[in-house]
């Protein structure tokens, strides 16, 4: 029996219609075994920016830092993102957490579920049997390089990387393969770019530590084909930040909905768990939202408690969702349900 | 009647057996057409560096300068991928050449067949009736910053881009939108990088210029996303250097085959065209590489010189080939034809 403090982060759009969803999931969990979570909710994101000006506030940091777990919905305002001059940002308040709190590996599991093989744009005989997780290091590369201006009008971002910071996310993701099917991935560009050649190196020095894994290098323009070409190819794939970014976002398309993929950021202390769509402010309200993606997110961060069956238990009843047919319109179109009732119906079956 | 000098490097690894191809094509519309053609084979890529230790040397630079057009395969060898200490790699002698004669516009058509639907790992209803353009910009952003290691074993990529270089490609981009359904989608990541953030100002601004283009915004990682999940919505892309590569690798998948499609490098002066596949090593001498892609990257590089008869003339013959099945193992896997008969047929009807 555990007691665990959650700090919820619904942030903004469909974020906290989702974060609702898990955060039932998981009551339903505490009920059904015995522990005590406490959702201690926090401004983050667009909505923290209008309610202080300060897209993370530092209650927020404070109270994430000393959880035991954060989980987050979703980012992000239309507002901001065709406004290049705004000087606050949704977008920056996730990024200083994810350095705050050295969440540096981002894994994304991607897999093919067999009752939805037919919402996929592709082909069932490429994607039937799909499963990959991808880790994207998420606290370095060029979305924390110095950027800005020039006096003469043009714009600059730095990309960088350590070996210290390629080092502890290979090790991860390594171990990973280990206990998986044993091929790991590397996705770079080090035909062209120094801190790719840079990930190589170090990835071939740590491979000779995993003697059991077989290490395989894209270019990332060619993983981009292959993901789409022959995606059971993919074991684990490990990839800097921005290739990260792209690439498990394009990886979607194999689970059929954006809306069905979770992901643990993970570091050496607190752990963040967040579903991998955006804010989506077009659906915000509506009850259209899949709330699977967070619900399975917070199994992961069931599964980071050390709590596997009750992990089992969320990932079993999200299956017979699957398998019923209780989904969001993207799944279920002819009859479809609301994200109260999706989540209401996983609780219920935990 | 023109006399014109094509420059031909024909590179490493499935290349020369490609270009043959194209240049097959050349000499037919030549001889048909009345037109003189001179072709002036030069070396570039893990060639050149094998023959004289620089992948770009002087001589392939200063012919390339002064001819009228330059036709390429493909540079790349695997001996260079993976020595990441590699101190000379095929690669520079591309990117040299691209800044050095200033291509600064990759321009890479994509179109689903009909008649080869089938062949795409998309699913029909998604990809049939395709058809894009993607603005590649070519000599700037991460591949052209400075780049380096520091004393403390980092490695460091900047990525820069002035609006001059911005623009330019921009005007370009809306104008082949006006020519064609009216829309141009901007792909950057302008949440979170200042360099996108210039080219979203940038393009804000050219638009205005070009009110009869709807102009469309999407972030990278959701541009991966989308090319999958609804490409017919895509008519002009346009985008900065990393990105173009590698959603337009991503989006070949659409036609069926990387063997298909042709991109123009264009510039103020001199302008080169190549397919965007690499040089398959693997397939190297074979016979199993296919040369359309080549062979349509010649027939844009015939309506570079006015030539558009000549360049339908081209593309109706490859038409023809694709009806006919007359097609290269991955496209024909029951009775497929070789490289140089696939060329043959195409030059034949002509
Ligand atoms: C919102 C944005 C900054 C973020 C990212 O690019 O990291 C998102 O796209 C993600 O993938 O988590
Ligand atoms: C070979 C490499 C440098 C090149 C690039 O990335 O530009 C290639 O992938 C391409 O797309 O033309």
């Amino acid at each position: 029996i555990l007691s665990k403090r959650i700090v919820v982060l619904s942030g903004d759009g469909i974020g906290p219609e989702v974060c609702q969803e898990a955060v039932r999931a998981l009551k339903a969990v505490a009920d059904k075994f015995g522990h005590e979570f406490i959702f201690d909710y926090q401004l983050m994101g667009a909505c923290a920016i209008d309610a202080t000006g300060d897209p993370l506030p530092e209650a927020t940091l404070e109270a994430c830092r000393t959880a035991d777990a954060v989980l987050l919905g979703a980012i992000g305002d239309p507002k901001y993102d065709n406004n290049p001059s705004a000087k606050v940002r949704p977008e920056q308040g996730l990024l200083r957490l994810r350095k705050s709190l050295g969440l540096y590996a981002n894994i994304r599991p991607v897999t093919a579920y067999d009752r939805l093989l037919e919402h996929s744009p592709l082909k069932k005989d490429r994607i039937q049997g799909a499963d990959m997780v991808i880790f994207r290091e998420l606290t370095g590369g060029i979305y924390f390089g110095e950027k800005g201006r020039r006096d003469d009008g043009s714009a600059y971002d730095n990309c960088s990387y350590s070996r210290y910071e390629i080092e502890r996310i290979a090790h991860r993701a390594f171990q990973a393969a280990e206990a998986r099917r044993g091929k790991l991935t590397l996705v770079d560009k080090a035909n062209v770019l120094e801190t790719s050649r840079l990930w190589r190196e170090v990835v071939q020095d740590i491979a000779l530590q995993y003697p059991k894994v077989l290490v395989d290098y894209l270019f990332v323009d060619n993983a981009a084909m292959q993901m789409i070409l022959s995606p059971k190819q993919f074991d684990v794939i490990l990839t800097e930040n921005m290739f990260g970014d792209i690439i498990s976002d394009e990886a979607s398309v194999i689970a059929g909905s954006l809306g069905l993929l979770p992901s643990a950021s993970v570091g050496d202390e607190v752990a963040l768990f967040e579903p991998i769509h955006g804010s989506y402010p077009q659906a915000k309200g509506k009850g259209i939202a899949n709330p699977i993606a967070t619900i399975l997110s917070a199994a992961m961060l069931l599964e980071h408690f050390g709590l596997q069956e009750e992990a089992n238990s969320v990932r079993k009843a999200v299956d017979n969702a699957l398998e019923q047919g209780v989904l969001t319109p993207e799944l279920n179109a002819k009859s479809p349900y609301t994200t109260e009732q999706v989540g209401s119906f996983v609780a219920y079956g935990i």
